[in-house]
C-alpha cells in the first residue's frame, strides 16, 4: 500500500529512509533547510564500528550495530545498482594503545568481545607497526577486522540524489510544527500526511514533546587533513586511540586526506569550533600518527550528535502516525540501513528487524513506571 | 610632472603607493590578480611595532621603521579625510615573559632600548596582571606605549577604495614579464609607462632579475578566533610573547576577535596551513592568555613574507625606469608610509626620506664589491 510520508530532517537517517521509501513505493517529502549538508553525519568520520565502540554494559547498543552493518553490504550494493557510490572500506579498524593504562584497557575490550563471540585480535606494538608504520610509539593493539568506513559525505551525496531520482520531494525549509497529521515550515502552511517520521537529529527533541527530555545535542569538533608531499600517506585502516584520556581517531579516505575527529561535550546547539578542541584533537592525533604533524589542515567543524540517555536510538511510534527514528548520538551512519528498513516495516505493517524493539521512545517511561509500581502516568 | 606608473602588486605597499601616486596628479594602473587579498598583509596581524620587534644588531630596520611609525598618524589622517577608515590603535604592545630566560631576555631589550632613548617599561607580573588580566601566571613583562596596531584587512579595503575613487586602474591578471618600459600579462599585451613599481611581496624574487636571489617567501601560519558568551574578552593591548622559543602574538580587533601569530619557516611558495603550525600557535596562545582555549576558531590562514637577507626591504632603483619597493618581511604595515613617501619622491626627483639610502636594492653589491676589493662584478 503506498502512503503519502513526510521525513523531517535530511542527514544520514532521513535520507537513507527518505529514498528507501520511495524505492518501496512510497510518496516521500522530505523537509531540510540544508539536505545533506547540515547535520551531524556530514561532519562525521564515518566509522562503522559496533565493536571497536562497544563496552560493558552496552549490549543493545552492540546488537543493533551488529545487526546494521550485517545489513551494511545489501544496503551500499542497492544504492550501487541504482549508479551511487558511497565508498565503503573493509580495511578494519584498529585500536591502539600508547601506555600500560590503555593495553589494560584494550585487554578487557578484548576479554568482553572474545566473550560475546565477536572477532578482534590483541597484537604487540611491533606487529602493529608492521600493519601500519607511521604509527607512533605504541605498546600494543586490537584488530578489529569486521568494523569497516565509509566515505559519509559521498554517501549522503549519493542518497540525495538516489532518492531525488526515484522521485522524492525536498522542501528546503525547517519545520516548525510537528502533529498527527500535519507538518509545516515557517513560510508554508501545514500539510497533511499519512505518516510523519521524525529523523531531525539533535533538534528533534525541540520537534515532539515525547522528546523534549530524551534527545540531547551533544558536540563535537573535528578536523579534516590531507597527507603533502613528503609526508606519510594516511594510515589504511581507521585507527582509534585514546590519548590522555581523550578519545582520538583517524579514518582514512581515497584521496589522501583523512579525518579527524573528535571531541565530545556538550554545549547546548552551540556549533562553534572552540580552539581547546583543535588543540587537543591534534595534540591526540600527533600521538598517534606523529606524520600528521606536517599534513595540511583543510577544515574544522562542529556537529551535534543526537544523544540519548542509554546511546540506544529511539526507534518507533511517537504518537498517532508520528515515528521517532532519531537519537543514534555516534551512530547514525553505522544505523542508517536497520532504521530505513525498521521504517519500512512500520509502514507496511510488517514486523520490525530484530534489535529495534528495545530501541522504543517509551522505554524509558515504561521503566519510570515498573520503577514506580502501581503509580502510572 | 603627471607620470604613468605601473604598480605591480596590490598588498599594502602596493595598494599605498598606487593610493599616494594617484592622489599626487599621476596616472596610475595597478596589477593584481587578487588585490587587496592575495598577499601577506592581508593574512597578517596588523602590528605595527618597530620597537617590540626591535634587536640589537638590527638598527637599520629599527630607525626606518620608526620613521615610518613617525609617518602614520598622517597616512591614516589623509585617509580619514577621503572618508576612510583603518582601525588605528594607539593601545600599545606588552612584551610578556613566561619564565626566567623569557625575563633575562626582556632586560637586555629594556636595556637595549634605553640605550637607544626609545620609551619601554619593565613591570612586575602582578602589574602587568592588573594591566590585562587575562594573562597567563606571567613573569614580567615590557610596556611598550608607542606601539600601535591596525585593522590590516579594513586598511586594505579602504586603500582599494580610496585608490579606485581617486582614478587608479585595476588590472586583476599577474604580470608575468616585466621590464624597463613594458609590463604584460600572460592574456593581454605589453603596455609601456614611464615608471614601473614592484611590490609583488615574496613574488618579487621572480619578475625582476636583481631580486632573484635577494626575495625569499618566509612562510607564516596565522590564526584568527572570537570570543564567545562566558569567555573574557580579547586583551586591549598587543600582547607578545616567547614560549618554548617560538614567538607568539595576540592583536585584538574591534569585534571581538583576535589575531593569533604567526609561525615563520621557509618552505617555497607552499601556502598550505600545517596542523604543526595551528597546534603551537594554540598550545602557545594557552600559555599566554588561558582564556583563549574556550574562543571559537574562526579563520587559519597561511601568508609568505617577502624576506630580505638583513631584515631591510628593497627600495630603490632596480633598473631603468624600474624601482623597487618589497623585501618588508614583517614589517609591510608598519613601512607602508615610509615606502609610498619614497616611491613619491622618486617620481618628483626630490630627496628621499631618511632612512631609505639604507634600503638600495644594490646595497649587498655594493658590499660584496667592496669586500672583493678590485674584483669588482
Amino acid at each position: 500500500m503506498s502512503t503519502d510520508v513526510a521525513v523531517v530532517g535530511a542527514g544520514v537517517i532521513g535520507l537513507a529512509v527518505a529514498w528507501r521509501a520511495v524505492s518501496a513505493g512510497h510518496r516521500v517529502t522530505v523537509f531540510d533547510p540544508l539536505p545533506a549538508r547540515g547535520g551531524a553525519s556530514w561532519v562525521a568520520g564515518g566509522m562503522l564500528a559496533p565493536v571497536a565502540e562497544a563496552w560493558p554494559g552496552e549490549e543493545a547498543a552492540l546488537a543493533l550495530g551488529e545487526e546494521s552493518l550485517r545489513r551494511w553490504p545489501a544496503f551500499a550494493r542497492e544504492l550501487r545498482a541504482q549508479g551511487f557510490d558511497c565508498g565503503l572500506s573493509a580495511q578494519g579498524t584498529i585500536v591502539a594503545a600508547f601506555d600500560r593504562a590503555d593495553a589494560d584497557q584494550l585487554g578487557v575490550l578484548a576479554g568482553y568481545l572474545d566473550g560475546i563471540g565477536r572477532s578482534a585480535t590483541l597484537v604487540t606494538g611491533r606487529e602493529l607497526r608492521r600493519t601500519e608504520p607511521g604509527l607512533g610509539s605504541v605498546r600494543s593493539g586490537l584488530l578489529v577486522p569486521g568494523d569497516v568506513f565509509v566515505d559519509n559525505r559521498r554517501l549522503l551525496e549519493s542518497l540525495l540524489l538516489a532518492a531525488r531520482a526515484r522521485g522524492a520531494e525536498f522542501v528546503a525549509e525547517a519545520v516548525v510544527e510537528l502533529a498527527a497529521d500535519r507538518v509545516a515550515t515557517a513560510s508554508s502552511g501545514a500539510r497533511r500526511f499519512d505518516a510523519v517520521v521524525l529523523c531531525a537529529g539533535a533538534h528533534s527533541g525541540t520537534l515532539h514533546p515525547e522528546l523534549a527530555s530524551a534527545v540531547r545535542p551533544v558536540k563535537g569538533e573535528i578536523l579534516r587533513l590531507r597527507s603533502r608531499r613528503g609526508t606519510l600517506p594516511p594510515p589504511r585502516h581507521t585507527i582509534r586511540a585514546v590519548v590522555e584520556s581523550r578519545p582520538v581517531y583517524l579514518v582514512p579516505r581515497d584521496d589522501g586526506s583523512l579525518v579527524l575527529g573528535a571531541t565530545q561535550y556538550e554545549a547546548g546547539f552551540d556549533t562553534g569550533v572552540r580552539a581547546r578542541g583543535v588543540r587537543e584533537l591534534l595534540e591526540g592525533a600527533e600521538r598517534v600518527f606523529p606524520s600528521i604533524t606536517e599534513y595540511e589542515l583543510i577544515e574544522t567543524t562542529a556537529g551535534l550528535r543526537a544523544g540519548s540517555d542509554d546511546n540506544v536510538p529511539y526507534l518507533g511510534l511517537l504518537s498517532d502516525g508520528v515515528y521517532a527514528a532519531t537519537g543514534h548520538h555516534r551512530n547514525g551512519l553505522l544505523l542508517a540501513p536497520i532504521t530505513s528498513d525498521a521504517v519500512l516495516a512500520w509502514l507496511s505493517g510488517t514486523p520490525a528487524p530484530p534489535g529495534t524493539e528495545k530501541a522504543r521512545p517509551d522505554r524509558n517511561a515504561s521503566e519510570e513506571r515498573a520503577d514506580a509500581g502501581v503509580c502510572q502516568r
